[in-house]
């Protein structure tokens, strides 16, 4: 699915006429089955499909036992990634979809997957 | 910019003592090449050069004649992004670089790349 957006106007205005959408960066503390794969690849599918996005490739990689994982999806929407700290029970995330989808969808899968003691969500609209 | 901070529970102490690394968003306005999947591909790799990263996979997306593309690299230091919108001569990018690097190295790299009017780069300290 591709989104496309119409200007009309002068360029002053080009800000408040192109939204490609909604950018949120995730910090999870005191997060569980960081170490897992498996679990961070779920997740991020997971997390994809509640925010009702088309996935079209994950990347994965773990850095070896006891380490982190990165998994990057590449979205019709944009993108989504996981990078976990096992080590430290640290979890950064975060959910960049165009158009209308609502990124904050993932929050509930996430939570779930992870389990974070504590977390901060800072959101940025893009474009 | 538009950022806000929802705080569950109080991350002070740990963001102390967990550092993870810096992720900033950028935002091109007026920007060129936005369409050339080899251009956001080229520059991609070599935005992560800069930053003296370690890219372990990239993948690409072009979403067809005179749409965008999508371009994610999998660094072992976390990941980068680059998202374009040639119709609007819109790009948003995103370098998250974990330890000591400093994603601001790219910024020379995508400028001379996009040739944008007009720029936004937000930081974020991650962990």
């Amino acid at each position: 699915m591709e989104t496309h957006f119409v200007l009309s106007g002068e360029p002053a205005t080009m800000t408040e006429m192109i939204k490609p959408g909604t950018h949120i960066l995730i910090d999870f503390w005191g997060a569980s089955h960081l170490g897992d794969a498996m679990t961070v690849e779920q997740a991020l599918r997971a997390a994809a499909h509640a925010c009702d996005v088309n996935v079209l490739a994950v990347t994965v990689h773990h850095f070896g036992p006891g380490c982190g994982v990165t998994a990057l999806a590449l979205l019709a929407e944009s993108h989504a990634s996981i990078h976990t700290w096992p080590e430290v029970g640290y979890l950064a995330a975060d959910v960049f979809t165009c158009g209308n989808s609502d990124p904050h969808l993932a929050l509930p899968v996430l939570r779930a997957a992870f389990t974070p003691q504590r977390e901060r969500i800072t959101e940025h609209r893009r474009g």
